[in-house]
């Protein structure tokens, strides 16, 4: 799953409520409106067979999958996005954001229930292959971020019911792994206003503008 | 997942139609009798979560998953129905009888839709381990199997609806297995009267009768 592509793969990541779902659909809008052909989309899900493969891991029980086991439907879940979706569109010279990747099954499942950040790694590998070409860590308070993601609280609360100790966590884990890949990395501060936020993201994804 | 048990784990292989369904219940029924706690279970499924994975593999268009992410789904059900049901019971000194396991995706998904067979047993050594104490295999006529799995036809009719060609690659590859493995398999006759077949499989599981 490593071929070739002309296109450009462009992740956002960070905690729950960092406002990186926002910050993506803005970044898609900019660079449409530059011109360029843009697929945005989002992880866990973003095919229609990875979207099943969502519901089934986030509705229901918290315990009803083992980490192990939720590692293995989430590396499923992303292999067909990366089948059906992102490796056609960069194929096909698209631009693909997406909303959520690798990184973090890295921290919530590698981290958050264990140490099992080797297994997910091995598993990226055997199956994935691919890192995106850049990943924007919007960086974010994690008590603001707490807040943010409760007021908009829906049927898949699982991952963020865990509360402000996983939250620090998280965020620590994130920019951790921001230096651990600085070369695909950019982390940006998103403790302000969105419009301030969006245009640094739009220097960081387009740094030669027209 | 390969901590010590007490129990003994027992899994039923074949191509489709060879009768091992009938002889998983035959001979749970006939260790039952004398006395022993037996766990009849089944994969793709066995336990609730694996159930519902089965369905998301088996339903549906049969091209909607590639055959690597069938695999990734495949080794998730295994894992849940290993921590949920298997590895509890053989702990508990049960006998545990599954009709299917590994080696059918080492079959199904490792020949028929590619060489994979190497990314099975990768992923089966890194998030199952275990394998089972004794496998028998029910060896038919592959154009005797076919016909009684075209007999039973329901909405699972994926793997069923291969061919011929299939079941005579998929009978050669279960014997070869047997001959890979040959301290865990017993290669058992199923070309015969269900009685007949029992009887030899009874002889192989309980070798030392009381």
């Amino acid at each position: 799953m490593t071929g070739a592509s002309s296109g450009r793969f462009i992740t956002f990541e960070g905690i729950d409520g960092s406002g990186k779902s926002t910050q993506a659909r803005l970044l898609a809008q900019a660079l449409r409106d530059a011109g360029q052909d843009v697929v945005l989309t989002r992880e866990p899900g973003g095919s229609p067979g990875a979207e099943e493969i969502r519901r089934l891991v986030l509705e229901g029980d918290p315990d009803r999958w083992s980490a192990e086991t939720e590692i293995l439907l989430f590396t499923a879940a992303r292999r067909d996005h990366m089948e059906r979706l992102i490796l056609p569109a960069l194929t096909a010279g698209k631009v693909v954001i997406c909303d959520r990747f690798a990184d973090s099954t890295r921290m919530y499942q590698g981290l958050s229930r264990g140490d099992l950040r080797a297994l997910v790694d091995t598993l990226h590998d055997l199956m994935i292959g691919r890192e995106p070409d850049l990943t924007l860590l919007i960086d974010m308070d994690p008590a603001l971020g707490l807040e943010r993601a409760r007021q908009r609280q829906g049927a898949e609360e699982r991952f963020e019911d865990f509360g402000p100790e996983l939250q620090s966590r998280m965020r620590a884990g994130f920019l951790a792994l921001a230096r651990e890949h600085a070369a695909r990395f950019r982390v940006i501060d998103g403790n302000r206003a969105i419009d301030a936020v969006a245009a640094d993201v739009l220097a960081c994804a387009a740094p030669a503008p027209a």
